[in-house]
């Protein structure tokens, strides 16, 4: 096969800097491990913007199309929330989820041994938590037209249309269900029925992919309301939880918070094989930009850097070297290594972006 | 004034349950602070269908536009998961919401000391939190219109619609200002204005309406993932949260959940004053109808009693009686009676719904 090539879109805020430790990662990567990688960098988001006028240009469109894996730091800052909607740096991330059609969006929660007192919940609940959230990403209330402020009368009316269809359901489903046949086994899918067709017609479809085609994969639905409960009261009771684009946003980041971590959790989206077998796939942290502290050095650099992991195993089937980076991570905190965002005491003095990439680098 | 009359719908599961703990309440209030109430009941939910073949009858929505106040207990349950959509328990009361026109549904997370250990999070995190959420009840993709499941080409698609209109959105927005001048004079307005056209024209209105009506609350607003993340990490942060119909389900789900005390917590729906002045009103707990505790006499009836506190605050302007009810409440908890929801040591033996609501009796 030929090098694997990977398009790397640091974006806005504090994404340049996370995604600066990542390039060393892989550099060392090529130049221990023998895995060299075709590596390009171009603008996502305001960055963007504030070169082209619009934050994703056709031609960084095509490069993502063309790339095995595209790996993207965060988009967004204040400086462009008076922006016209459609050029909003979120819109480049929009495009491409949309475009590259990346209808898999797996957000792992788990919550590190070594950062369970940093949870805002008690140790118990959440030490060892694992969970994985399967998030669609191309459709729903996120895509669905008709959309905008029309006028109606005399006064304007906000619109939004949640659409799903069976097919659409269906591989989405699949995805959670794979996934869960490699974890526990388990799968709860989460919509709210109980008032939305789009719903009714979600959880039917799930059940149905289960039943045809995974009946030894345990399922369960639930709303998603309570969900969000059950997800706050005890989380370890999910393996694998399957849910839609807007519900999905909101779970994750629920979950992500409750690890305490959240400067901790990658994210991969994925969607049908290429030519070449591998699954269009962009990687990214669960964390924002941080317009407040970007270019201060005090980002933590491991979401992104747990990505690329991520990226290895999901687009590269190199999962023994996405385990050495995983076990790298972990040795650092074991060290007690923290960026500012991990610590718990005042006083302590934080490692800086770059130490603490240059501390996984030095325990790989 | 004329006797106060208030439509009493126990519905489903444990609702019949509770609801007869605070009818000894209504009554204490009648026999002992000669406060009486015109008290009727009625069917709704799985209950109405059971008796009606639909979850609310035409004659039982007429009596309640007619009542001051309704108190509802819960709906829904396993044995009509099949029914058609159209006649399921929720639609019931939904239809008391739209018809009413309760666009403004007032749920309050709050900690009671006495239960702040019974919380999955820290003691720190939620001990004395006190937060007021404000969430838009008749309109966005609750009711939006296209909606069902449709056939395009040859599959089926699940469609809901968001849509707000400007004067829905100020509205509840103003019923969110208006309690945060009684509080902490600070309101978080909540949407993803950054994925959705809908969420900007709510940010736009919230703005609008705080500038030229409210200038003197503090006003700031969160993407809805970011605020479900912040509920987690510190919700102490907050003050009164105003949101939609679907983000204001989860998020107050979510902060409920976070408090322990699910089983206490009430929520009180208001919709445009009646010629008499008061508000058209439904008072409810946030708890559901827990069918697998129904009948048993394990419920909690102290969130349905809290509610009826509610009424008596938000309907009937008896702040001081709706102060002693609560303080009955207070008192139980810190004599230590617990209902089963509310205990943590497995030998204890619970109170039963009775014993729980003769307990506050004693202590009015
Ligand atoms: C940045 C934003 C468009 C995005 C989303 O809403 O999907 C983010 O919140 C996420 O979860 O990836
Ligand atoms: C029972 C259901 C229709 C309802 C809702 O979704 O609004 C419930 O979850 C609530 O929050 O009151």
């Amino acid at each position: 096969m030929s090098t694997p090539s990977l398009l790397i879109l640091p974006g806005d805020g504090i994404g340049p800097e996370v995604m600066a430790e990542v390039r060393k990662v892989i550099d060392w990567f090529g130049a221990k491990r023998d895995l060299a990688f075709d590596v390009s960098e171009d603008l996502v988001g305001g960055a963007a913007y504030d070169a082209h006028g619009v934050p994703l240009s056709d031609e960084t469109m095509e490069k993502a199309q063309q790339v095995d894996a595209v790996l993207l730091g965060a988009v967004g800052g204040p400086q462009y929330d008076d922006l016209d909607f459609s050029v909003k740096p979120e819109r480049g991330l929009l495009r491409l989820r949309k475009e590259m059609d990346l209808f898999s969006n797996l957000r792992p929660a788990q919550c590190f041994d070594a950062l369970a007192d940093f949870s805002s919940l008690k140790r118990d609940v959440v030490s060892g938590l694992d969970i994985m959230i399967v998030r669609e990403l191309t459709s729903g209330v996120y895509f669905g037209e008709p959309r905008g402020i029309m006028t109606e009368g005399n006064e304007r009316v906000g619109i939004n249309t949640q659409r799903y269809t069976e097919s659409e359901i269906a591989r989405v489903a699949r995805s959670a269900f794979e996934l869960a046949k490699r974890r526990d086994n388990r799968v709860c899918s989460m919509e709210k029925a109980n008032v939305m067709e789009s719903g009714i017609l979600w959880r039917e479809v799930v059940q149905k992919v289960h039943d045809e085609e995974y009946p030894d994969v345990e399922l369960s639905h639930m709303y998603a309301d309570a969900g969000g409960m059950q997800l706050c009261r005890w989380p370890k009771q999910f393996d694998v939880i399957v849910t839609d684009n807007l519900f999905g946003d909101l779970l994750s980041d629920v979950a992500a918070m409750l690890t305490g971590s959240l400067g901790m959790l990658p994210s991969a989206s994925l969607g049908a094989p290429m030519a070449n077998g591998r699954p269009k796939a962009l990687y990214e942290p669960v964390h924002g930009s941080a317009p407040d502290i970007a270019g201060q050095g005090k980002a933590n650099p491991t979401a992104c850097i747990l990505s690329f992991a991520m990226a290895l195993r999901y687009s590269f089937d190199l999962g023994a070297e996405a385990d050495r980076l995983e076990a790298a991570v972990e040795q650092v905190l074991a060290q007690g290594v923290r960026t500012a965002d991990l610590m718990q005491a005042e006083g302590d003095t934080p490692a800086s972006t770059a130490e603490m990439g240059d501390a996984i680098i030095a325990a790989l």
